[in-house]
């Protein structure tokens, strides 16, 4: 089969691969119907984060079952399945606790799993998923085409959105900023306003991205950034800072924008995957009480309350996919992602 | 009067300075009952935090209205009388937050306020409360004697012990570890027990902490520190850690510890005040999604419902004070709690 690879800073190839199999008797191997590109994929592709070998990429996919292992009792050949990015049992204490990405048994896509056997990336045409039961999540019917970008949005960045709007405790009421206009910035307004947020602030410089971050539910943009962003954000809300603010970059100026834009008594929920620090300044955190929560998100859990609103049309997370290419072309995703040309990108094998 | 004075490290001093008198139609007149020594007061002592100039000390005290300014409305003279140790106008929007230590027009006892003159502090005979309708709170008849120690504690240590329970999301059946075995520490288990910690683990090697701790509802006790201390409170715990930690010191060290014992997805709730950091790092916090929620505790929103439960009999959090001085041996009170011989010293004037 065709899987992509990384190889080093920007040096993304698709590559002729051996078609996986069964090795544990939890495996499934799924045919991928769509993957995309993530921000975190731009980190090693940038070389913030070094590539110490060449392994295959993609955390996100949805796809159609071919096979399963003689353990695998919730799956059948045929079911149209979604993939949280992280590989889970489900059933020890972590999953248990709702944190399935600290998973006792989990193994992650295109890194070795426990056997020291690389675990397919989902930028690829098909992925042995161990754990599948755990894992994948099934669709009663097989899902209609336009559906498709929607489902695959829940894969990571729609319930990573979440996960940071419920990190931060957003309600009924709430006045939220969120930091980041990637396609997890995005959808965390989403998930703001489907979970009540009031008046939703999106600290934006891209036209593009203001526009559909307004039709996800943001009463307000912010195009200025640092100090400026600061003032300006805190001057909404009564010259305090917001209830809850959703920090999706992962940067030292990100967080610190986040921490400074939070209310006394407020949350950050941050998913920003943090690079390279920061360290969280506890001084001012203590002084006025502003808490810091989230973390990876365990979108296992949240993935069958989001499916429901994407199956009945209550939210269209999809959107965020502005470009769609053929696998072939996955080094142009990358590029296109990278220079901010795409908010995200789906890949057809 | 005779009012503490600390002029530098280990420099405690009782003088004699002026009767304080109302100096804003919205002050009170309290003549103290009696007063304490908050560990926070020993960073100054023992050099930790710098003392610029001598100044009063003293946040935490009991006592009666002598006198009130003209816009005093909820007090009248002849009332006793519990004060946070943060001094709010309890009607701004960070007070209405329940952030009253963010209080917009807020002092502070002991320093400056915002026309540059010094507010009393709680070591010494009499107090001029500034905004003491937000500030102070009432009980309805004079308490018995006994109850004092009690009610004193509801200035500070008890509610803050609260505040780190509340923050780390303490409830019916919640496993908790409490860092910290001083005064607040074992508020904190107290707050615990209340709030329907299950199992709470107190960490302390001083017999006589353990033993009130296990009186306040720890059901174990963990003596080892570091590395060691954090293997047994996680074996203690499915090998995963605690639902709920509660740090109540402020050091690098005992936030690391707290930060370690913290199962996924789990809340440290701090309230130690942090002496020259710790930073939070940010990598583990984000791969295990382990919270950080606290701060400096908002007293005045908790008094009213921890009064009701002094009043009644339903927990006695002045069991912390293990020692009882007269005002003039305020010295000695800061001596036995910087080396630890009081848990935590009661001061009459």
């Amino acid at each position: 089969m065709r899987a992509t690879v990384i190889h080093g800073p920007r040096d993304i190839r698709l590559e002729q691969v051996p078609d996986p199999s069964i090795r544990r008797p939890t495996d499934a191997i799924v045919r991928v119907v769509a993957s995309c590109v993530c921000g975190s994929d731009l980190w090693p592709y940038r070389g913030i984060q070094q590539v110490r070998q060449p392994h295959p990429m993609g955390h996100e996919f949805v796809g159609i079952v071919e096979q399963t292992g003689p353990d695998v009792t919730t799956l059948t050949a045929g079911d149209f399945v979604i993939t949280p990015w992280a590989i889970s049992d489900n059933t020890c204490v972590n999953c248990r606790n709702g944190i399935q990405t600290s998973c006792l048994h989990g193994d992650a896509y295109g890194y070795p799993d426990s056997d020291g056997v690389i675990v397919d990336g989902g930028q690829s045409e098909y992925v042995r998923v161990p754990l599948a039961d755990g894992t994948l999540v099934a669709t009663a019917e097989q899902p209609d085409e336009q559906l498709i970008p929607h489902l695959l949005a829940l894969s990571d960045v729609m319930a990573t959105g979440h996960h940071a709007a419920v990190s931060a405790r957003v309600r009924a009421g709430s006045t939220v900023v969120v930091v980041g206009d990637g396609a997890v910035g995005l959808s965390a307004v989403l998930a703001a306003k489907r979970l009540g947020g009031e008046r939703i602030v999106a600290m934006s410089r891209h036209a593009d991205r203001q526009q559909l971050a307004r039709e996800f539910g943001a009463t307000d943009i912010v195009a200025e950034r640092g100090e400026e962003g600061i003032a300006k954000v805190r001057e909404l809300f009564d010259g305090i800072g917001a209830d809850c603010v959703l920090e999706a970059v992962g940067t030292k100026q990100s967080m610190e924008q986040a921490l400074a834009t939070a209310r006394p008594g407020g949350f950050v929920g941050y998913v920003g995957v943090p690079s390279g620090g920061p360290e969280l300044p506890i001084g001012p955190m203590y002084s006025n009480n502003i808490n810091v929560a989230g973390g990876a998100a365990p979108v296992r859990a949240y993935l069958p309350e989001l499916l429901v609103d994407v199956l009945d049309g209550t939210i269209e997370p999809g959107r965020v996919f502005d470009r769609e290419l053929p696998l072939e072309r996955v080094a142009e995703a990358y590029a296109g992602m990278d220079e901010r040309r795409s908010i995200k990108t789906l890949l057809r094998p």
